[in-house]
């Protein structure tokens, strides 16, 4: 069933749908009234609707059967991201939400080759929410990942003392010997911790950077013994604590059943 | 140091390297003679080597100091594609390399959009070879994952009798209520197993397909509870193998140190 994500919650029986979904609903999937739909509300509560009423702008419908499902992280992971050369950014935030990331953050880093001004900011942002929010909807989420405003390292050091773990991917670390395994990391991570990942641009973190984040309390990390390119880092380190919380020690049976 | 994969055994001291690594060597990194750069056989062995001769079709060079590490995973995983749409296998090719596949088996599948006759095959093989090579040497791999030759689902059939342990990601697994987790099955592979994962294309695989696979010995498997897509799915299962495996009980002391 199509599931599309609205801005209200879903206690109240009646659901508006508008914007570019409206366009969806109408001309690509040609829903008519009594058609039904899965609703996400910014809770991640689900809800099978069925269509009561299409306008030009808005789409009515009811919520007739919520659905108990989760597919959420049971830890919440936000990827702070160097900027990375062209599309690679599209790519992390695509794969990212369908691998369960709650949040990115781009950030402005020493060795970022591209720099963001304000307008290519603004363009740049409204185009990873879209990615996000399709990769969301693919991917059957219950939650949109948040994509926040860029920022640079200091307003990150800032921004991460809301978070419970922080850790930094450090591509030092898979080259001496004695290292941070993400493993021994991921043993000491409680459910519902709020994880914040930072991961270098491609040319990697200056050392200046290394220091900050160091004295900052982010840990750091070793992402599996092969050196990673600037995207394959998050992708990694999502499907790994995805594989830790979700698969390794899961009996086959789902809670939501 | 750059790294270049040779075709002889690393034993003979002499390492000469020809074909396009030449072209790189001179143009590209305008090495000289005296210049070291790591040379990695096809079994895997790796040395720094000193360049002692150049000419225009070869490059001479002696090893001087074998490198003991290892950057291959525990167990060799080969993933066999469903034929995706558009540039996704070479994504696929990429990231999978990086992330530790042994080999990569493109399969014409029921639902495979794209087709690949004699001339597309050949053509697109010797890309997939390239993209494999580099990555290797970009991520330090002591080995270039094999591309295999395109296949039907009959042929894989018959190559799988080689490995030790037949998987395929059943997206129907991520909505049951009771499935196969990738935690129980890799909690039953053994160091140097040899897994065969195998991946349907965009539309997934057809009914007929999950039967001969099931009836050839192949365990269904789920890859999170998330839907993947047909690129991110083999990904999610090479991050997680590597973390299960390289890092999960890693006490963060290299092997090779």
């Amino acid at each position: 069933m199509q599931r599309y994500f609205i801005m209200h919650p879903l206690k109240e029986k009646k659901v508006n749908i508008i914007g570019e979904d409206v366009h969806h609903i109408i001309r690509v999937m040609r829903f008519k009234k009594g058609d039904k739909i899965i609703c996400n509300d910014p809770e991640g509560n689900a809800s099978i609707c069925v269509i009561t009423n299409i306008t030009k702008d808005m789409v009515e419908a009811e919520a007739v059967e919520p659905l108990l499902e989760n597919r959420e992280m049971p830890v919440r992971v936000t990827i702070a991201q160097g900027l990375p050369k062209g599309d690679k950014l599209d790519l992390i935030i695509q794969k990212g939400t369908e691998l369960g990331a709650c949040g990115f953050i781009p950030v402005q880093m020493e060795r970022s080759v591209v720099q963001w001004d304000a307008k290519k900011s603004a363009k740049k942002l409204a185009r990873l929410q879209k990615i996000a929010k399709e990769a969301s909807e693919q991917c059957h989420r219950n939650k949109i990942p948040e994509i926040y405003q860029m920022m640079n390292l200091k307003q990150l050091v800032e921004t991460s003392e809301a978070f419970d773990v922080k850790l930094f991917a450090y591509e030092e670390e898979a080259k001496v010997n004695v290292y941070s395994s993400l493993g021994d990391i991921l043993m000491h991570v409680n459910l519902e911790d709020k994880v914040l990942l930072c991961i270098g641009p491609e040319g990697g973190f200056s050392e200046k950077e290394v220091n900050e984040l160091k004295e900052s309390g982010f840990l750091p990390v070793r992402l599996g013994p092969r050196i990673l390119r600037a995207e394959t880092a998050p992708i990694y380190a999502l499907s790994a604590i995805s594989y830790h919380f979700e698969e390794l020690h899961n009996k086959g049976v789902r809670s939501d059943g």
